[in-house]
C-alpha cells in the first residue's frame, strides 16, 4: 500500500504552500498544515493530508473561508463562544485552545466552545497544546451524521470524537483521544481496499441490521455508536456522541445533530440549518489548581508503571496506554519519514495541479 | 421478586434514622438519604437502600467516619481539591458540587477534584444539582477494581461512571450517566438471581477468554471495559474508564487503579496505598457563560424532538433520550412507592435490629 514514502519536512512544505495558495495568510497556513503533518506522523492516516483535497474542495465551494475573521461572541472570566467565521478547523480550534489555555492560566481553568467552524483534524493535537504547559486538555468536535442511535436507522450523529490529556513525569502524557463510535469511518476504507468482511457490530444496514458489508454505509447503512448493540452498550455510546453534540453545538451555536454539514463537498447542506458550520468544544484545567505538579506527575508515573505491568492475556501483546502507539509511530516517522498510500499521492497532486503549485 | 412495595417518605425516613443512629449529624442523615431514595425513586436499584448496609458495615470497620471535618485542600477561583475525611461519599461529594457551583456562579465554571472519600451513589444526583441552576453538570466517580483493561487479565479499574447533564426547556434535562464497562456488575446480580447466562462481551474469565458464567468475577474473572474486545472498542472504554480515574484520584491524591479500596467490608483494603480514599470528580459550567439561557434551551428543544423523532428500527421501540427512563420511573414511583426484592429488605431489617431501631 505504501509505495511512497516522503520526509516530514517535504509534506510539510507542501502543506503550507497548498494553504498559502489558497489564500490563508502565512502564519495560518503553517499552523493548519502543523496540525495536518501532526497526525500524519502519528500514524493517524485518515486525518492528515489525506483530507487536505477534501478541505481545498469545499474552500473552491466556498464552504470554508480563507481569510476568516475570528471572533469572541460571548464570555466570562473561564468561558467563552468563539465563531469562527467558517474558516479551516485547522485554525479556528487553535484560537479557541489558546484561549482556553489563557483563562486557565488566569484562573485555573478555560472553557471554549466554537461554533461556524470546519473539520479540525485530530482532537489530540489540541489537547496536547494544554499539556505543554502542564495542564489536562480536553477536546470535541462534532461532524458529519453517519451515526444511527440506539434503536434508530437514521444516520443522526458523527463519529463525534472526545480527547482527555494527561502529562506525566518521566512517561509521555497519557492521551485518550476516541471516535465515540464502534469504529471509524477510516476502518471501513481499509476493508474496502482490502476486498474484506467488517466484523459484525460496526455497522448497519439501511433497515437496522447488522451486517459485515463493508459498502453498506453507500446503500443508506450506518455506523454503530461505542458498543454497537443495545446489549452491549450502545446507548453509552449514543450517550457519549450526544455529549459531544451538546457542548460542541447546541452549547455554541453550531450545527448539530443530521444538520452538521457535510465534510464532503459534493453534498450540499441541509436548507434551514438551526446554527453555523460545525461545533468544536475545548478546555484546559491547571494540575496546580488541584495538587503541586511534581505530585500529580509522580502518581501519574505510578499508574503508568502499575498499568503497563498487568498481566497480559497473551504475552506478547503487552497493555497498551492511551496515546503510546501514536507516540511511537512521531517518534519512528520524523526519523524514517511519512508513508502515503497511492491514491493519496494521487490526490495530492491532483490539488498541486488545479492550484499551479509544485506536486510531491 | 418485588413483594414489597414502600412509600418513598418512609423509606426516606427509614434511612435518614439509619444514618442518624450511627451519629451522622441531622442535616447529613438528611442529604446521605436523599442520594440514596433518589436512585430507587430512579429505578436505579443497584444504588440506593440496597447499598445501605454496605455502608454501615464499612462504618463498623470504621472505614466510614459518620462525623467528618471535609476541607478544601488546594484551591484556585475555578478548581478545589477536596478531602472527605473518609465520610461518606453521599455527604462528601455533595460538598464538593456545591463548591464547584459557586465557582461557577463567580467565575463561569467549577471543577472539584476529592479525595479521602468513600462510594457516592448515583453521579446523576450531582450533575442534576448543577442543571437546577442552569447549569451544565458533570459527575464521576472511581470505584472497587473489577474491570480489566484491554488485552490483560488483571482487575484495574472500576465500573468508574461517567455523567454529563444538560438543562432543557419544555422538555426534562437530558443525562448521560453511564459506567464505562460494558455492563455494570447489577446485571451480573440479576442473572444470577435467574439462573440465566450472560451474553457474551460482558465478562472474562481469569485467563482472558469471554465467557457467560454470571459467578465469573468470583473465581478470578473479571468485568469487561465498555466495548467489550479490541474488534468492538474496548480500548477505548478502557481510555474512558482511565479518564475517570486519573480525574477523580490521581488528580486529587486519592487511591487509584487497583488500589481503590473494596466496597465491601469483608475485603480489606491493599498495603501501602498510593492515596486516600475513592476519589471523585465534578463540575459545574454556567449556560450562559456561552449563550443566553433561553437559546440554549430552545435548541436543547429542537435536538430532543430532532432525536425522537428519529426512525425506529422496530416501530414499538423508539429512541430513548438519555436520562428519560429513570424521569419516568421517578414519575410513577413517586405515587406508587418503592418496590424492594426480599433480600433487600431483609437486609435493611438486619440493619435495623443491629442498630435497635424499627425496621421497615
Amino acid at each position: 500500500m505504501s509505495s511512497f514514502i516522503i520526509q516530514e519536512q517535504n509534506l510539510r512544505n507542501f502543506t503550507e504552500a497548498v494553504f498559502k495558495k489558497i489564500g490563508c495568510p502565512e502564519a495560518d497556513a503553517k499552523l493548519a498544515a502543523d496540525v495536518l503533518i501532526a497526525s500524519d506522523l502519528r500514524g493517524i492516516d485518515s486525518h492528515g493530508v489525506a483530507r487536505l483535497s477534501g478541505y481545498i474542495r469545499l474552500w473552491e465551494k466556498k464552504r470554508i473561508n480563507a481569510t476568516p475573521k475570528i471572533t469572541i461572541v460571548h464570555e466570562t472570566p473561564t468561558t467563552a463562544t468563539v465563531d469562527g467565521d467558517s474558516g479551516l478547523g485547522l485554525v479556528v480550534a487553535p484560537f479557541a485552545m489558546k484561549l482556553a489555555i489563557e483563562k486557565a492560566e488566569k484562573y485555573g481553568s478555560g472553557w471554549v466552545s466554537v461554533r461556524n467552524s470546519n473539520h479540525f483534524g485530530i482532537a489530540g493535537y489540541y489537547a496536547l497544546e494544554a499539556v505543554r504547559k502542564d495542564m489536562i486538555g480536553i477536546a470535541m468536535t462534532n461532524a458529519s451524521p453517519l451515526v444511527a442511535p440506539t434503536f434508530t436507522t437514521e444516520r443522526l450523529l458523527g463519529t463525534n470524537p472526545m480527547c482527555y490529556a494527561f502529562p506525566a513525569g518521566k512517561y509521555p502524557p497519557v492521551i485518550v483521544d476516541m471516535a465515540t463510535s464502534a469504529a471509524a469511518n477510516g476502518k471501513l476504507e481499509i476493508a474496502q481496499r482490502a476486498g474484506k468482511p467488517l466484523p459484525e457490530g460496526w455497522v448497519q444496514t439501511n433497515s437496522g441490521e447488522t451486517t459485515t458489508d463493508s459498502h453498506a454505509l453507500k446503500s443508506g447503512g450506518s455506523l454503530l455508536p461505542l458498543g454497537s448493540d443495545r446489549e452491549h452498550g450502545s446507548h453509552k455510546g449514543f450517550g457519549l456522541s450526544a455529549t459531544v453534540d451538546l457542548l460542541s453545538a447546541v452549547l455554541s451555536g453550531a450545527n448539530y445533530g443530521p444538520w452538521v454539514p457535510p465534510f464532503v463537498s459534493f453534498l450540499d447542506p441541509l436548507p434551514d440549518l438551526p446554527g453555523l458550520g460545525i461545533g468544536h468544544f475545548v478546555g484546559a484545567m491547571r494540575v496546580d489548581g488541584f495538587r503541586p505538579v511534581e505530585d500529580f506527575k509522580t502518581h501519574m508515573d505510578k499508574w503508568i508503571e502499575r498499568f503497563k505491568s498487568a498481566k497480559p492475556i497473551d504475552g506478547s501483546q503487552p497493555l497498551i496506554i492511551p496515546g503510546e502507539p501514536e507516540l511511537e509511530a512521531e517518534a519512528q516517522r520524523k526519523i524514517n519519514g511519512i508513508p502515503l498510500v497511492n491514491s493519496v499521492v494521487k490526490d495530492l497532486n491532483e490539488v498541486a495541479a488545479m492550484l499551479g503549485i509544485e506536486g510531491i
